[in-house]
C-alpha cells in the first residue's frame, strides 16, 4: 500500500505523520511549534522529510492559506504564517512530489472519505476554531473556485460594519461562529472587555445562565450562516469540525436550519475523522495523484 | 441543425419560441398569460407543442422552481404559480423528449453559453427582478445539489428578524435584493407605505435626492452578498441580470467587491443574452441531451 508523509502545517503547531492509502497513521503524529521564519519552517520539513523519504512515495501538506488550483503553492499572504510563507516552494524540499491543499479542504475530504460525510454527493464541512474554515465537496470534487479560494467563509451577517473580522472586512461569518467570535459576542452581551472564550464555555458547562445566553446566541450566529449556506448548495450534510464543534447542539441547528430552508431537509452531524483530519484528508488526495 | 421548441413558465407570463443548437431564435417568441390552474397550463402548452411537434427535437422548459436532477420535473410549491403545479407530468405533453430546468439556472446556461459569462470556469449569476434567482455554473455544470434546488439566493442579511422574506424565512438576500426589496427599503428609509419600486426608480433617473439615497442603500445590500458569494466560490464572474440589473452600476459593484474579499479579484458584469435568456439556456442544455 502506498504511503504519504503528512503534514499539517498551522499558524502555532506543525503535526506530521506517515499515512497510508486507507487513511491509516502509520507513526505517532509529531509536533512542532511552527517556526516564526520562513527558513525555519523549510528546515523543520526539509528534516522530517529526508529522514522519512525512502519510506514514502508523496509528501502531502496540508496548510493553513488558500492553495493553488495545481496543489503546488500557497497563494496570497495567510495571517496566522509568516510573512511571505507563501514564496516557498515545497517541491524543493524533496525528491518525490510534493502534494499541497488547504487544511480545510484537507479535513472535509477526510469526512468525505472516512468521516461523517462519507458517501454525500454535495457536503459543506464547516471548521470552527479560532477562524472559520469552510471545505465544500461537490461530485467527488473539492470546490476550488477561479484561484483555488473557494470556500472562505466571509459572507457577511450585518451589512453595516458592526464588527471587524480578522480579513480586514466588516462583519464576516468567522468573525461571529468561530471561537474568537464567542468572545466578541460576550464581550457584547456581558459588556465585559476581558472574558475568554474559555470562561464562557467552563460557564456554559457548570450550567452558568449568561454564559449559557451567549453561548446561545453564538449557536445562532453559526445556524444562520448554514441556512444560508444550505440554500445556496442544497447539500445532503453539514459537518462541523474544529474545537468549538463539540460544544454546539447539531440536533438543535439540524432542526433549525430544516425549519427555514427553501430545499429539502439537509443533516447536520459532528465531524468524525478526529484531529488529524487535515493530515488524512491530504494524504487520500495526493496518495490518489501518485 | 436541430431544433428546440422552449417555453419559459412564469408566474404571470409563459413565453415560447422554436431555438437551435446556436441558440438562435427561429421564431417571434410568443407570450401568454399564465392559466390559473393546472389544466389551463397543460392545455395551453400541450396547444403550443401539437403545433410545432413535426419541426422539433425536444421540448425544452425553462420553469420557476426548483427542477430535480434528472430535467423532468419539478419539485415542491413554487409560491409563484398554481397549487399542484409540480404534480404535472411534462412528459406526457409530447412524443418527443421533455426537458426542463430552473429559470435561473437556464438564464445562468445561455450566459455561459453565448453571454457575459462565456469562457468563465467558474460563474455566478443573480437575477435580480420581483425575486432574486441564482444560477451557479462550475467546471461546465449548474450547480443543482442533492435534490436540483441549489442557487437559492435565501442567505441572511441579518440575523435577527427584520424583514419577512417571501419564503416565510427571515432577511434573506432575497428580501433585500430584489425589487421587492428596493419598495421595502424605501418605505423604511422614507417612512412611505405606499411608495413603489418603479417611484424610486424614476426619481433614480430624474436625479431626486431621496430616491438616489434609497437605491445607493438597495446596491450596497446587493453588493453586500456578492462579497459574500465571491469568498464561497471564487468565481471568475458575477453576472447580473433581471429588471433591477439595468440600473446597478456593475463597476462600483466590482470595485467594492474586490476591496473586500479575501480571494483574488472578481469581474461584476451586466448579463448579455437578452430577455429570452431563459429560454435559450434551457434549449441549448435539451439540444445537448438529444
Amino acid at each position: 500500500m502506498k504511503k504519504a508523509l503528512a503534514f499539517d502545517i498551522g499558524g502555532t503547531k506543525i503535526y506530521s505523520s506517515i499515512i497510508d492509502e486507507s487513511g491509516k497513521l502509520l507513526t505517532e503524529p509529531e509536533k512542532f511549534a511552527t517556526p516564526k521564519n520562513i527558513d525555519g519552517i523549510k528546515d523543520l520539513l526539509k528534516k522530517q522529510i529526508q529522514s522519512h523519504e525512502d519510506e514514502i512515495d508523496i509528501v502531502a501538506i496540508a496548510t493553513a492559506g488558500a492553495v493553488n488550483n495545481e496543489n503546488t503553492a500557497v497563494i496570497g499572504s495567510t495571517g496566522n504564517l509568516t510573512e511571505g510563507y507563501y514564496t516557498i516552494d515545497f517541491q524543493k524540499l524533496s525528491t518525490k512530489p510534493v502534494f499541497l491543499e488547504n487544511d480545510a479542504n484537507s479535513a472535509a475530504w477526510a469526512e468525505y472519505k472516512i468521516g461523517a460525510s462519507k458517501g454525500s454527493n454535495v457536503s459543506v464541512m464547516l471548521t470552527l476554531g479560532t477562524g472559520v474554515g469552510g471545505g465544500i465537496i461537490i461530485n467527488d470534487k473539492i470546490l476550488k473556485g477561479k484561484s483555488g479560494a473557494a470556500g472562505e467563509m466571509h459572507f457577511k451577517m450585518y451589512p453595516d460594519k458592526r464588527r471587524k473580522c480578522s480579513c480586514g472586512s466588516w462583519d464576516c461569518y468567522e468573525a461571529y461562529a468561530s471561537g474568537t467570535g464567542l468572545k466578541h459576542t460576550a464581550e457584547e452581551l456581558l459588556n465585559d472587555k476581558n472574558i475568554t472564550t474559555y470562561d464562557i464555555i467552563s460557564g456554559l458547562q457548570s450550567g452558568d445562565e449568561k454564559c449559557t445566553k451567549v453561548f446561545n446566541k453564538w449557536q445562532d450566529d453559526v445556524t444562520a450562516g448554514i441556512i444560508g449556506l444550505a440554500n445556496i448548495f442544497d447539500p445532503d450534510c453539514v459537518v462541523l469540525s474544529g474545537s468549538m464543534a463539540q460544544f454546539v447542539n447539531s440536533k438543535k441547528i439540524e432542526t433549525e436550519v430544516n425549519a427555514e430552508i427553501v430545499t429539502t431537509p439537509t443533516s447536520v452531524r459532528i465531524a468524525t475523522a478526529g484531529n488529524y483530519s487535515g493530515m488524512i484528508g491530504v494524504a487520500l488526495l495526493a496518495l490518489a495523484e501518485v
